[in-house]
């Protein structure tokens, strides 16, 4: 058995399309045996949980990394090499693992064009059990994309999420993704694209700014002033240096040396000189120490200085909770110093990192792709899978995924219902919880404001039937989704659950199969 | 701003030079502008802390990664299309952000090529504070060499670390790697690689398997079972057919409908099926439940029907604690049904996804990247970065980094020299701590079997001056050192510290450095 390692020319092979599980490989080879493989199937995939990062959780996630998964689809298809590795793979006992008829259906047929697909766009808010995303098409190239849809389809979801929380409890002051040499590999780029549409204002990643479209965002680093310190000249001379080379773009990294004593007085002096020079200072960075504390000290030295207008970007192991600490503090601590603390807070800039490109105390979504209905004879029939956990079930059939809204304007419920239930127009809406009988609520149509359909058609047939929308247009609608949430499902720690439930119907036809199931 | 999205043949952007922070440009421009560009600096590459995964906390590291970012580094270059994009960027009042002599420099100088660069190997044992890559060269390439350095480093180091662990806590049981699915986006293959490095022996993604020469893994989903109860078939017929595919690779997932009283009874019918064909069934996967006390039944059940040598593979959420729980459960449970425990947990196999690719609960590691040394007319001048936290003050300058093996021919220490000191063979060697004065320990020659030189030159002048070692090499690497760790450090919970130290010439280098700058 040779063993090497990877090149960058073998990329085609690492991300193409044996980007996926054996498994998947071993079961298309099943179902073309048995007939199988050419059987009209219907996944949905949905998470179950809203990550939970330890000690808070999320009540709401944002969705994200469609595109991508779509633009992957369409790129790959089983090359003559993919063919190849799977020819000469063996068994156990040395005998081939893939015929040769199914390694010809597959170089045949081995597209994802012949897939219908249906999903929520990116930038909605989205919730546990519903359907973001549902495939449709032939069972054995439904199966093999499972891996890669949840691949795509989980991180930037994870990280849009944390994103928007982030966001939130800087209370929308400008932020700054600076994640990637923390990011779990080659995940840095998905990550700065889901921080972008999730609530960070720019990235430092220089090569996935070029590509969306956004400028990159930086300062400078500790080193710079070492290296001066290093040559016998100091950090004066290194904010000099910064000012001379950037006198428009001018925001200096204060902690070095000393925070208070050395690194403000310096950068002050610096802005002097620039403002004598006709131009404006942006601000400073703090990176370390009390950042609460730090702020309002430099804010006041800014503002006696003349500077109240400058930046003050904190970075460090910012998060949402971090922030939440931070704001709390200056409220409680700036008046003290004759400062205004709302004043202050709109001057701040978050630099965040690691917590948010790697989703800090849930380091991955639990994005699953179930078989809900397979199609025999033009028949479709519902699939479930029993568990012992009800949560766990998923619920059967092809769906419609609804929202409801209130008479403020404010999502109440996400709704599944059957196919067969066009709309949600009776007199009162019955609302059944997922998995408890037990539990269920009546919506009057007088409270309802609007019922909106989530999910729109992406690829039929392959063919692209969606217009991807810009950046910019996802994270307004994300802006506007998360208005339209209670403030209680939005906050940051102890949010209220939001309701995803189904009509009588729906659940009708899933206890029938739990039933029927439980029988066999 | 435009602003679209990405496609697959951007990659090269995306993954290419600029795969930076904004700010190395930024500052490289003002090296080139200060005339310090080309002036040959140190940096060092270590981390700070074990990863920290909550209730539980690494005692070693396993070093992986170099590979994939030498290769990367050989790959890229400021194309006339980076450099143009670079052209294209302005700042806050319009003017462009960098200058044409500076980019003119950047397009004949920017490659990596003029670096040196020397690190510890793939598979080695790690802690903190050991320089793991030091990279000697032009400031402008040096520093922005950081921010990829560091996201090619950190992650697989991260992994390799988790996987290490989990292979332990399973007591060196086949360890399978699932996770592709949950990995952060395009982490999966690194992630993949590096569980391989740490100590799994296979992964189910199968394009990584290919490029690496590693037959993949895999057995089947539920929904393979789904899509025959669906059609109106069973379990039963489900892995008859899985059976009749793979005769001689049969390992059933017995856990769709009930794993007792239907998954295991039916895999037994299809085994004695197999085995009047002559064929060999391989076993059984438990995927849901409690697991121990499922993989006790399960044994008892496959012993009965005389198949006591098949596999019962384990997974669902498993990581080092939860296989620390499992093992020691099946020791105190598995004696009640007449079963030897040890014989039991032989026959087990783990399949681990989220937790090990995803290294859950410390998602990143802390690697850092820091400015050691300048040389000025000929001169290497050491550098230091002074912080409030003494811990985080680097070791300056040029430095040896040995590890001391004692008579028993475990590793006791990692000492870091100065330049100077070419061997530690004094009588007596003093070891200090790396940040407290008062701490320090004396090691007799006659204690030591063996002191070895950690580092190896990887690149001069952009050349490689070492050849890479097979996967298979970097793993032996790994089982070797792993052994020549006290169990104490090695264990899952509560490990012992093991010791970094400096030797007494660089502790006096650095207090006078430290001195030295607070002065200023």
């Amino acid at each position: 058995m040779e063993k090497h390692n990877i090149k960058t020319s073998e990329q085609h092979t690492a991300e193409g399309i044996l980007y996926t599980d054996q498994y998947q490989l071993t079961m298309a080879q099943l179902y073309y045996r048995h007939g199988l493989h050419e059987k009209d199937a219907l996944f949905d995939h949905f998470f179950r949980t809203y990550p939970d990062y330890g000690m808070h959780q999320a009540g709401y996630c944002v969705n994200a990394g469609l595109e991508w998964l779509i633009d992957w689809m369409g790129s790959v298809r089983f090359r003559d090499e993919d063919i190849d590795y799977l020819r000469s793979q063996t068994g156990q006992t040395g005998q081939r693992l893939f015929a040769d008829d199914f390694l010809g259906w597959l170089a045949a047929n081995g597209t994802f064009e012949s897939l219908k697909l249906a999903a929520i766009p990116e930038g909605r808010v989205v919730h546990p059990g519903v359907p973001l995303t549902s495939v449709q098409g032939p069972m054995a190239m439904a199966q093999i994309l499972e891996t890669p849809l949840l691949n795509y389809l989980n991180y930037q979801t994870l990280v849009a999420t944390k994103a928007a929380r982030i966001h939130q409890a800087g209370k929308g002051q400008l932020l700054l993704e600076f994640g990637l040499r923390r990011a779990q590999g080659k995940s840095a780029n998905a990550g700065a694209r889901a921080a972008l549409i999730g609530g960070a204002d720019f990235t430092s990643n220089v090569g996935i700014s070029q590509v969306l479209g956004y400028p990159p965002k930086g300062t400078h680093a500790h080193s710079m002033v070492q290296v001066f310190m290093a040559l016998g000249e100091g950090e004066l001379a290194a904010f000099q240096a910064y000012a001379d080379v950037y006198p428009d773009d001018c925001l200096l990294l204060v902690d070095t040396v000393d925070t208070l004593q050395s690194g403000i007085p310096n950068a002050i002096r610096v802005f002097e000189s620039l403002r004598r020079k006709g131009h404006q200072p942006i601000g400073i960075r703090l990176d370390s120490g009390d950042l609460a504390y730090l702020s309002i000290r430099a804010a006041k030295m800014l503002d006696d200085a003349g500077f109240p207008e400058t930046s003050i970007v904190l970075s460090n192991q910012i998060d949402e909770l971090v922030l939440l600490q931070i704001l709390s503090q200056i409220q409680d601590e700036a008046p003290g110093y004759g400062l205004d603390a709302d004043h202050l807070i709109k001057r701040l800039v978050f630099g965040v990192g690691t917590r948010l490109i790697t989703s800090d105390g849930a380091s991955a979504l639990d994005g699953v792709y179930k078989l809900v209905a397979v199609c025999d004879n033009d028949q479709w029939i519902p699939a479930i899978k029993i568990s012992e956990t009800p949560d766990k079930i998923p619920n059967p059939g092809f769906k419609h995924v609804w929202r409801v809204y209130d008479q403020r304007g404010l999502a109440t419920a996400d709704v599944l219902s059957t196919r067969d239930e066009a709309h949600l127009d009776s007199t009162h809406i019955l609302l059944r919880h997922p998995s408890d009988e037990s539990r269920w609520r009546v919506i009057d149509q007088s409270a309802i404001s609007r019922i909106e359909a989530l999910q729109v058609d992406i690829l039929d047939g392959g063919r692209r039937v969606y217009e991807f929308p810009s950046l910019e247009s996802i994270r307004e609608q994300r802006r506007s989704d998360l208005e339209r949430l209670d403030p209680g499902v939005r906050r940051i720690v102890n949010p209220h659950i939001y309701h995803v439930s189904l009509t009588d119907h729906l659940w009708s036809l899933k206890l029938d199969l739990i039933r029927r199931y439980q029988k066999l």
